[in-house]
């Protein structure tokens, strides 16, 4: 029998999954082991800092409900789904508008809604219009593309966490005309603080950070034969923009309002997608 | 604004916490965010795959509640509780007995019983006695010592997952007599499997791996002014003590029945305490 040591218990437990009959589920899971174990040695991680983390984790999993998704806040506090979205999306090619994170307060089943219409659902603010165009380098202007959109009120909530909204405010999906061209009003958003009312909370203010993101909107753009963009738009000079608690605003997404001959406050932003990949080479899945 | 890339986030993210008051919190997040980005970049974690394991974690969060740990568990399966424990209690000096996990199921509070009872509560199985000395190399026999004792009956369950035993049955505390020594009768335990009807069990199954834990009895034993020994006895020619599920087995804590003179199995295990560090120089907790 082999005796366990400090040095050789990480071998061991790669040693165990080697029947994992999951090629990319026995690579990820090594990975996974190697850095958990060099992350405890390297810190010295002492018995009383594992409980602490244990309990943390019980919080956060306690704190996540059907409306409140305590672990996607922690990745997005520590940097990981915005390091995932910028793997998946690297745009290098310069072609496509710069994907940002989809965040915990998307909701599916959006309102369909004409060109033109407010999404503001009368909640106060300062009104804006949104506008541009959806096209692509290979074909141009997308006809049909369908733009999802959520966005805060100005009081920095979402319909979700807010009961004088009413249900579904704030989101709506339209559809790019034959020119590509979409358009709907709403009222400037503002910065906010994400939840800081538990574990994830109590973490950024433990290290000195603000639970605040800068003022921004939402955008899904999905049209048949393209990649599904997932973006947002941020409003220049926010004070937020340079320290987003959630690292997803991106200098090609800040937009500012331009006094248009309406005299409304307007942003105007043109969406590039990608076309979708030929073939399916992407890692498998794990299940 | 600078803008973030798969390149500077890990620095970005690192350089947020600067500003943290408390220098082990700060050594310990910032290693945290190396290790965590350095592993989603070199497996290239895709969006599907980060989803897959938001919703695994979720689900270990579900499950967990006051009478299950599933975090614990995860832990315990992924090495991680054996490897702190190794780094917490290195007995490199072999003056003193090897600690080993003490895993989800020990309870404060059990029963305190004359030497020589039997903690069996009646369960079916078959009778053994344990006994043996406490001692330090520094002072000889320990008298009084807290020895608190539980087990799994033969069905391999703990009375907190088996109905049918009652309430803190194979568990008690037993006080070393005059010479430091410790007697109980109970019954032998069995090799049995960790909780594998959640996420975590999962986990083990899709990775290749079998749930199982090799018969054992766990061991916490305190006397003032020694460090408490938390650790466990393992049976001879157990068919996973090579394997343990969650790499707590160790060489040193094999033990075999031996037929006394009373005809009795017996399990003779002499523990052998650490003194109490002088002066407290651990890192400081991070709370």
């Amino acid at each position: 029998m082999r005796n366990l040591t400090e040095e050789n218990l990480t071998a061991t437990a790669v040693e165990r999954i080697s029947q994992c009959g999951n090629p990319r589920l026995k690579q990820v899971m090594t990975a996974l082991l190697h850095h958990l174990h060099d992350f405890a040695r390297e810190v010295r991680l002492s018995e009383e800092e594992w409980r602490t983390g244990i309990a943390f984790l019980t919080e956060v999993g306690n704190i996540t409900d059907d409306k409140r998704q305590e672990f996607i806040l922690l990745s997005d506090t520590l940097g990981l789904s915005a390091l995932v979205d910028l793997m998946a999306n690297p745009n290098r090619s310069r072609h496509a508008t710069e994907s940002s994170l989809l965040g915990p307060f998307y909701r599916e089943g959006a309102p369909e809604l004409a060109n033109g219409s407010d999404i503001s659902g009368g909640v106060a603010g300062e009104p804006i219009v949104v506008r541009g165009q959806v096209s692509s380098v290979e074909v141009g202007a997308i006809a049909g593309a369908c733009i999802d959109v959520w966005q805060a009120a100005p009081n920095g909530k979402y319909d979700l966490q807010d009961e004088a909204q009413p249900e579904m405010n704030l989101r709506a999906r339209f559809r790019s005309d034959l020119e590509g061209r979409y358009q709907f009003r709403s009222v400037k958003p503002a910065s906010y603080g994400v939840p800081s009312d538990g574990p994830v909370g109590k973490m950024l203010n433990a290290i000195g950070r603000h639970p605040m993101r800068p003022a921004h909107i939402h955008f899904r753009i999905s049209a048949p034969r393209f990649q599904t963009l997932t973006t947002a738009l941020y409003i220049a000079g926010d004070r937020y923009l340079e320290s987003d608690v959630v690292f997803g605003a991106r200098c090609s997404l800040v937009v500012d309002y331009q006094r248009d001959a309406d005299d409304h406050d307007a942003i105007e932003f043109d969406f590039a997608l990608n076309p979708e990949p030929k073939a399916s080479n992407k890692n498998s899945a794990i299940r």
